[in-house]
């Protein structure tokens, strides 16, 4: 007899969990839908070229990567943005554009588990392709601001920057432009020691360091563009783009977005406004969402289009849902049946089968319990009401229908039960 | 510039076929919970021993079984029963019974990619587990003959048989018991000549090799019971069992099940009743559901524990759909706004701004196209009404509203733009 656990870093979910999770997701479906979002679904593993391609060699080592029965190299999708685009250039670049699309689905990471953080795991996110940039920001912002609104996420930090302003910044420094990448992966991680140590040791000027290190530290309103502003020498475009992309988040009823140029995504196709979202309440893993414009097509060998996007880890904002102490609904039957006695059994199914045909979720006891016990099952599966199916009852074609949250109990005609569970 | 296709046997998913998807997910769901069942989930991957225990080594050649980076052999589950056995057995066990939950999830076989044949594919099924047997039966029969009534596909045959049947007719037939498996395999195949052969090599009576293959053959109503019960000697209690099933089932509102003595579902973990779904529309490949009472926990190192429990194929769910004609409402937005010239947009912001509020999905020109071009867009994306935006009608306070059925324009006060829509 052999006893057999679930992968390393992996997780079951219970009745309970998924009524919760379900919930939340047809929340965030619901949203994109009203912003005239659709969904697509791409599948669970892509030829691992797809995510190199996207993100560099080193994500092999984060991968669920392997060789298929015919020798091909196939991987665990890591993320949905690459599938996506790739579906994009393979069919759906003839569309009428804009194309608006969202998906939820899981994603794999080859990381040493802990705290919040699984080996599969899922993700909610959005694109938004071939619109022009800042409008198409904004409703990306936006959709991503109501979709925590909707769940009723309020204690949140959303920061914004612009990647123009840290390559004018890094340029500025005389940096070699193949270092660009790496360097915005440290700015991403907030690994400020090893960022010093690469701008040493490619003879960056002290002071441009400094400059570079406090702009990437600066978070606040209107007034920091303002401030990094004068502390640079270009990037005029990117500056007055931030400045209304804040204005048009505004009056889209979105006021409290901090300007944070320590945004970096630390991905090479990011290629303007990046954004970020916290629940504080989550502590050091508290990034429940990123996102920004990118060019991604043309990697995969289609034109450039213009796309922006986002993605909420989806555990992330259940778990912030849980800390913030925000109530969902749990899931119970509306109606448990226990026929008391063999011979009332057959008209307890009878009664069974009327009220799912008339689209009450109803279920009855199959293990012939005591009317104590069957009460207790009835109320570990959340059970509004029982309707006891008795002898003395039948003949007047009655039952007793209890209220479990009361107690109280009713006699209601056989025929009239489904009408008065309705209300 | 590379090319990156997505994996053979594979698909992606437009936006409509997700619509269709996700709306028969929902139905199936819907129907799951009103019958008392709750969702759960498990990992995508498990140990490949998992698998090897359920089914025998010779499922590893149909699995995407591969090693972890840390030398775990893992397979992606090509079903979805043993992994909530193994849930059930890890965790689940002390719950109060019955426990009835249901699931939703995607598949991996690796075989020849063929016509209605993936790679990656969907299953939605339900498990009844540690209730009698009979009438956990009829739930599980009855749960999956709703579901399909749920989501109008009429046209189907149920075929239902016993494995008490079949064994009985093996043990007088004197094969080896440990040859049990493999014959039940070829049953469930149909593959006749490679059963006959089996029988012969195994030297069985001519006389007894006709029967079992007559009885194999067998389909009908209630006297098809009959007549196989004068056929063999044992097996008074299976065949009581199934005319009782009949018997229930009729009496929950299905009455056109068919007997078949040739239903063997081909694995060892089945135990009693055994039941498949055709759409006949579907032609070879025509099964659409398969299930049967089961034990599993004893193997995955549980308690014996009654359990029954069957799978969708959703995917040749979809496709029987199709092939009948069975009307899936498609999605569309409700509004499409378009600004007319650059003065009006801030307003046409504020009315977006308002309808998602409002709870009405609308979405808005963002790429400042003429009225005909962002019209046939607005119709491309399936749009009830159009909000026109133009600067006359806005000092008025007023818009123009144009359904995009009937083309009747109306002129409606911004402030009653949402009320409009509602109705």
């Amino acid at each position: 007899m052999a006893e057999f656990q679930r992968p390393r870093g992996t997780r079951d979910f219970t009745p309970e969990a998924m009524s919760t999770r379900r919930f939340i997701e047809a929340k965030l479906r619901k949203c994109a839908e009203r912003f005239g979002f659709g969904e697509v679904m791409t599948p669970t593993f892509e030829n691992t070229e797809l995510f190199v391609e996207r993100s560099g060699e080193t994500i092999l080592d984060d991968m669920y990567a392997f060789q298929d029965k015919g020798g091909r190299d196939i991987a665990l999708r890591p993320e949905l943005t690459a599938p996506i685009m790739r579906f994009y250039v393979n069919e759906l670049a003839s569309r009428p554009k804009p194309l608006k699309v969202f998906y939820f689905g899981n994603v794999f990471r080859y990381e040493r588990p802990q705290s919040g953080r699984y080996r599969e795991f899922f993700q909610f996110g959005a694109e938004l392709i071939g619109a022009p940039s800042i409008e198409s920001d904004v409703e990306i912002i936006a959709l991503a601001l109501s979709c925590l609104k909707d769940v009723s996420l309020e204690n949140i930090e959303v920061r914004i920057g612009h990647l123009g302003i840290l390559e004018c910044i890094l340029e500025e420094s005389q940096l070699p432009k193949n270092l660009y990448g790496i360097c915005l992966r440290y700015i991403d991680k907030q690994d400020i020691k090893t960022l010093k140590l690469l701008l040493s040791e490619n003879g960056i000027d002290p002071e441009k360091q400094d400059t570079l290190l406090s702009i990437i530290s600066m978070k606040g309103g209107r007034d920091v563009i303002s401030t990094v502003q004068t502390m640079v020498e270009g990037g005029d475009d990117a500056f007055v783009y931030l400045a209304n992309l804040l204005t048009k988040l505004t009056k889209y009823g979105f006021e409290g977005c901090t300007v944070d140029f320590g945004v970096a995504r630390g991905l090479d196709y990011y290629t303007g406004m990046v954004f970020e979202i916290d629940s504080p309440s989550l502590g050091a893993e508290k990034q429940i969402c990123g996102g920004g414009s990118y060019n991604l097509a043309e990697l995969f060998g289609g034109e450039e289009v213009n796309s922006t996007g986002f993605a909420f880890g989806f555990d992330r904002v259940m778990l912030a849902l849980e800390k913030d102490s925000v109530e969902i609904p749990t899931k119970g039957i509306r109606a448990y049946i226990i026929p008391i006695g063999q011979s009332t059994r057959p008209t307890s199914f009878e009664i069974l089968r009327t009220l799912r045909e008339n689209g009450i979720s109803a279920d009855i006891d199959l293990m012939g319990r005591k009317i104590s016990k069957a009460l207790a099952y009835a109320n570990s599966i959340k059970t509004d009401k029982v309707i006891l199916v008795g002898e003395k009852e039948l003949v007047n074609d009655s039952v007793t229908i209890r209220d479990m949250d009361s107690g109280d109990q009713q006699t209601v005609n056989i025929n009239d039960i489904a009408e008065h569970l309705k209300t």
